[in-house]
């Protein structure tokens, strides 16, 4: 059992159908996820046409590291580990999400090199929304993709915020190691 | 000369009027803006409408690091210089910007406080867009409200690398040197 994601073939993943053939039951689970928490049930069930539901074995990977990206997942039910890979030989955990967690939303917009690798950490469940999908939305429901992609914003401005701050922190803590390292002891 | 922008009087700023008094010359100078490069003459028109045209006096501040930001800025002339507050004493320039840049769309978007200060570096007048207006160009114009906030997720996604790439490259800095002083001399 195997079906080809973002340019792979991947072993262990099955696709499940559209999301229109089970559009009542996915609007729940997409509301779930911050990117789509203030979705109407309405703009839900919208959503969950543009959208594809796969089930993968745990263990599976099927987001790449350095891989284009085209796609973002939703986690529907299971759990997903996220590894980057440093400096060392093996990749480091950065993340183990679970249900209602957005993954690939970045790359899925601009394309650029995935960030970490995702594997299923169980058997999984996921809605997946690729680019093309995405300018679907953009084109026949431009409400619904601008509500969309107000959230990204403010989840990416979080984000940013996040790093900036941990990077100036970080230097600031460097300069000061410097600076004590220059003083004449 | 002074005029109420952000809950704040600003000694130096002069309104200027709607941009829809002068939407058509508006237009050119908008599309320069990476943000909104890819509108169309004519939304970059039905864009105008939603915007107040200011001049600033060299030397007047007008977004001030911390306050709670409601509107950006497109630069139609002059330059602005973007100083921050850090460990020292006094604020340390960050970047100057000129015409076709934009400045405190992160804030515009979600309320946070302003990441710095920006004060004009000679006589300079910019489009101004507050939240009201982007929240009313997403009732009323969506497509044209979801083509801007696409620019700004791709915007604030190369940042975004940006920031965190750099991160990780002075944190593993960080531990080498850690580890250096750790191995025996």
């Amino acid at each position: 059992m195997g079906y080809r994601l973002g340019g792979r073939y991947i072993e262990g993943l099955e696709h499940l159908g559209s999301g229109l053939a089970f559009a009542e039951k996915l609007s729940g689970g997409l509301r779930g996820a911050r990117v789509f928490s203030d979705l109407t049930p309405e703009e839900a069930t919208l959503l969950a046409g543009f959208l594809d539901v796969f089930r993968v074995k745990n263990g599976a990977a099927f987001i790449f590291e350095g891989d284009d990206g085209s796609f973002m997942v939703v986690v529907l039910s299971g759990q997903v580990n996220v590894f980057k890979q440093f400096d060392g030989p093996n990749p480091k955990l950065v993340a183990s999400v679970g249900t209602g967690k957005t993954l690939g939303e970045m790359s899925m917009i601009d394309g650029e090199p995935r960030f970490a690798t995702c594997i299923a950490a169980e058997d999984t469940t996921f809605a997946m929304l690729d680019r093309k999908g995405f300018l679907q939305i953009m084109e026949q429901r431009p409400a619904l993709a601008s509500k969309i992609l107000l959230h990204l914003v403010v989840l990416l401005n979080q984000r940013l915020r996040q790093a900036s701050a941990k990077l100036l922190e970080v230097m600031e803590s460097g300069e000061r190691s410097a600076r004590r390292l220059q003083q004449p002891a």
